[in-house]
């Protein structure tokens, strides 16, 4: 494969037994995968697991070494349910030490805080050994990066600002391009359509998302693919051929 | 293990590149997992798979060997890329058919609508052989069991329509009870109280979810168990804790 060509892929692991118990609707899916299409990385994969260090290690251990990174998100917070460092430390075969520098940041983030920095904030500051941290500007405690493992929090906002510092860091190729072109059609009408469409544009796919919307049904057709022009062209194809069926195609969806 | 103490465990498969891609926030993951709890089985896994038959195939095998029910959602529609019931089959090792009640459901559901049954509409009662139907009250076509795997569809509220059809079918333990506790704590100052209350109620998983509301911070405290005395005990005991700590615990959570 050329380098033009090569395809950066990332995994995401969703760490937490309140996503799985359904108390918690998951957020970070989502902003993980638009963030890592901007750097020019194909999110391939995301899995959910309980707050296990066994599971962790396994899921880690199997993840890093199929994709270019692994993001997790959740479980480095102060309480004893918190066991992402450690579970990622045993992955990797390493202890956990406490990061001198995230010990820094800490003590200086609590020193005005009511309670100052005690043993389960400490906790925070702890890293496998050989680990860099991730800064964090919302709420001092950092994220880690260990080899191509990037150890983010579960709050989202958090997360946000973790992938922020990130940001521009990562090798990657190029951003993921779509275009969406809506219409008030079944999709069921327009499966042929779709198809051919797709078949015409070889290096895109088409994806149908149906919705029903002010007692209508309609459908948003998303195309895409790494090469803008041919993702805009595919676009403007797919809305003619809309058109010469009699839909009212709306370029950006509806 | 005794009958008693069997632990039900279910996997689900999200299929869909408009989840990986982020354009689409999941909302299948929550719902299924409510929906387990109540049937007393135990949400262990998720996966977010993209429109690739191999690897929906591989992710099938695996999950539904290693869990008592695998559900799916995603990839059941008339389009070309909805290509679930192909990709589970050619998992099972068995060839796709189309399943004589699931055409006479869409051609009675399609009689009086514009286009009728188009072979487009008619993918959507194609099933693996072998495979059972379950009963969608929404829109006609339905999901499909192939022996522990549920095939459901990805929009939300359809899918919901499949998972009240299955209520009550399934074999499963007792519902799993969460009370929770509320606290305008950090839940870095009470992370010692929580491990405390944790170990003198085995049986129970207490988990933090800390937020920032009202401008104060607070932390929601989570107490599952199977057992819901053992569940509302630790509750208690956990509410008593936190007064003497010198906190205004809130039964249900802030």
């Amino acid at each position: 494969m050329s380098e033009q060509s090569r395809q950066w892929t990332a995994a995401l692991v969703v760490i937490g037994d309140e996503i799985l118990s359904g108390r918690t609707q998951d957020k970070n899916v989502m902003q993980v995968a638009l963030w890592l299409n901007e750097q020019g990385i194909r999110l391939e994969e995301v899995r959910i697991v309980p707050d296990d260090a066994q599971r962790i290690a396994d899921t880690v251990n199997e993840l890093r070494a199929a994709h270019d990174y692994l993001f997790t998100t959740g479980g480095i917070g102060p309480t004893h349910d918190d066991i992402t460092v450690d579970a990622i430390a045993a992955a990797f075969g390493v202890p956990v030490i406490v990061h001198p520098r995230a010990r820094a940041i800490l003590e200086e983030y609590y020193r005005d805080r009511p309670g100052g920095l005690t043993e389960a904030r400490l906790r925070m500051a702890r890293v496998p050994e050989g680990a860099e941290l991730i800064p964090n500007s919302t709420s001092g405690a950092p994220g880690v990066r260990m080899e191509n493992v990037y150890i983010m929090a579960g709050v989202p906002h958090i997360a946000a600002s973790m992938l922020d510092a990130l940001t521009g860091k990562l090798e990657g190729g190029r951003p993921m391009v779509s275009v969406t072109v809506g219409a008030r059609a079944a999709e069921s009408d327009v499966a042929d359509l779709l198809r051919e469409t797709e078949e015409a544009h070889p290096g895109v796919a088409i994806g149908s998302y149906p919705f029903f919307k002010d007692g209508k049904y309609g459908a948003n057709f998303v195309i895409r693919s790494e090469d803008g022009e041919l993702a805009r062209n595919t676009g403007d194809d797919l809305a003619s051929r809309l058109k010469a069926a009699g839909y009212d195609p709306i370029g950006g969806g509806i």
